[in-house]
């Protein structure tokens, strides 16, 4: 039986060329990591099937690949009618981090700069620029409810960004807290705030007449979408302290405070130039986010390459205590594209050398042959040892074209 | 809820400090595998059940980590009482590699050297040193059937282990031709070759006594037991030549004098010293070896850290068409684990900085203090900007053991 050449659906082999960039962009974005005291760490691919449904991980929770029971464990979930699955392949790095500091805070530095580059799986449907494994770049700072952490982890992600050759981008940043205290200010009945939430998010796309259509239609409060609009419809939308000024409090003034200091500082640190702006309709997702809330753009790309923000209840639900907890995640593919749309090459050394043994070649002579590629490799070149092909001229142009440039032929005569 | 905060059984989170060295080994291993001109290449961590399941795994296949179907392939299984399983997750880089060759060999060169570094799953009983997610280390040379890969392998993989300043390990090597060979003069049936292999294997544990005591009981005719024993009894045993010589046959003198070329030029392109010896009884598990079969053990340690051999006619079962094919795989974690065992240190350096904030710093003290982490990460340093403790002396006790020595306090005084 012929077995089945091409990968699982929406999964990817990477050819060499394709790996070379993505180790390159890789090995940068954890210098760049580590350069900030962000320190690695490692979970499993697999988690406990109860944590990853446990609500944390949204819609996430419907897309996970389900790993099946084994052996009598199987058999009797089969004959009971219990279910046959007990863990799944993790959807993203953050349920895996809060399980970790769950599981070893004893053992780990408070506050803690957590650093995991990993694949994550989601039975998505594939589209282009989307793929069912992918890999995700996180830090996360668990521990500090200062917005030191913010302005920490924007920086960092800014700078990495930097490090990598993109000039123009633009990270939006906004507050949970100032999403929930304008949906109060107009007065929207608070178990609608993740409905009203939905609808704002799509003020880019369809403007503050969209949004307000779409909130009547969906039946809420005339008044309260009047007063919504009138916050969200003016010209000095990007305006923080104008905005926060309208909704009123102290407490709104204070985060408005908070939200100015990370945006200055996040630009000061990052030591290179982009954009950070204020968005009051910025949303995200994830309905763990308790706090500040961000997401990068790149300019001329439509789709968002990471974000993060504070989620200070969510490790609580291990502990049975909260830790304050902020992370930022970059989309490692998402980059990788971008990269490569802009003809992002690997650099390359120059003096790669290829020893190529001749047809027949004696025991003697092939023992010449590697220690000269032991003695060239000890002084720190790449070094293939290869057979002479009977086409060397084609052999020679496709070592060429992998970067090789030294070309030496061992032969008996 | 709470939710759980163990990893799931037989898996790991690995805390700072081991991943840093797992991280540091692992770039050891990388650009020792780069320098001999393998090229990495990344595959996905689930595969098709088909291939999983297809013979190429021998005793693993009983160890899959199965994946349920989604959705409503699912529905439809479960009604219609089809598996209910589509996917499995990897036990191996070699099944993967075999299926990534047959699906993109026309962008790849010939030979094509591939480096694999990546995560397999194995649903095995735990115990010290063996775990359900562990990271394999291979390389493999696909398309040259001459000894240049074999050498290529075993010295690449003796100098990685060199670099990571093992100083003392045996490399044991064998051919399956050789075995199938020493069966055939023994006179056992064809049919039976690997149940005597599997007897054999014990040669170093029980003896050629017990070989042969567990072979009469197995019920083989005691004439083929006889002349096995005395091929494998005899002090000569590690001698190739003579091995080779009471076989007898030319086939069996051309596998010798490969044997020894390999062996010779390994142990001279490795550029450091180890042992290699040919060992007539290394038998390796997996059925699907067709040549030479190698294993490295660690002096001092019981367990085997890597092996390998050629497989010239597993890629067949993708493609229809067989390509000589060679590999060699490294145990990351029991590498690792020895290197830890002899309290090897990943290097430090000596000039990290923390600058820390005083509770309350105003903002125009907090940007000058993230330009100044800019400006000193910009210049290689590791910085870490983070709040000052009430309790600083504890703190900084805390951060030197990370491995800082620069602080730097700002206060608005």
């Amino acid at each position: 039986m012929k077995l089945i050449k091409t990968p699982t659906k929406g999964m990817n082999d990477y050819l060499p060329g394709e790996t070379a960039l993505r180790e390159y962009v890789k090995n940068i974005i954890v210098e760049g990591y580590a350069a900030s005291g962000f320190s690695r760490i490692e979970t499993p691919s697999v988690e406990h099937i109860e944590n990853l449904t446990g609500k944390n991980g949204g819609d996430n929770e419907k897309l996970i690949f389900r790993i099946m029971k084994r052996g009598e464990e199987l058999a009797r979930a089969e004959e009971s009618g219990a279910d046959l699955c007990d863990s799944g392949l993790r959807y993203d790095l953050t349920v895996p981090l809060a399980r970790y500091y769950a599981n070893n805070s004893s053992k780990l530095p408070s506050p803690f700069l957590a650093m995991q580059i990993g694949n994550v799986w989601r039975a998505d449907r594939p589209q282009k620029g989307r793929y069912r494994q992918f890999t995700q770049c996180d830090i996360d700072i668990l521990g500090d409810s200062s917005p030191l952490a913010e302005i920490t982890l924007i920086s960092t992600t800014a700078g990495v960004l930097g490090k990598l050759g993109f000039g123009s981008f633009t990270i939006r940043i906004n507050d949970r807290r100032l999403l929930k205290a304008a949906a109060a200010y107009s007065g929207f009945a608070s178990e609608t705030y993740d409905r009203v939430f939905i609808i704002l998010d799509k003020l880019d796309k369809i403007g503050i007449d969209g949004v307000s259509a779409e909130l009547l239609d969906s039946g809420f409060d005339p008044e309260a979408v009047g007063r919504m609009t009138g916050l969200y419809g003016g010209d000095g939308n990007a305006d923080l302290f104008g905005f926060a000024g309208r909704i009123g409090g102290e407490e709104t003034a204070r985060i408005a405070r908070d939200i100015d200091t990370v945006m200055k500082a996040s630009a000061a640190a990052a030591g290179n130039g982009f954009t950070i702006v204020f968005d009051p309709s910025l949303v995200r997702g994830m309905s763990y986010y308790t706090g500040t809330i961000f997401e990068i753009t790149m300019d001329g790309y439509g789709y968002s390459v990471g974000g993060g923000g504070r989620y200070d209840e969510m490790l609580g639900k291990f502990t049975g205590q909260n830790v304050p907890a902020c992370g930022f995640s970059l989309g490692f593919e998402r980059i990788v594209g971008a990269l490569s749309d802009m003809g992002y090459k690997v650099p390359r050394r120059a003096d790669d050398a290829v020893l190529l043994a001749e047809k027949g070649l004696s025991e003697g002579k092939t023992l010449e042959m590697f220690s000269d590629a032991a003695r060239l490799r000890s002084e720190g070149k790449r070094v293939l040892v290869t057979a002479k092909m009977k086409n060397y001229g084609f052999q020679k142009k496709q070592l060429e074209a992998e970067g090789y440039s030294d070309f030496r032929v061992y032969s008996d005569n």
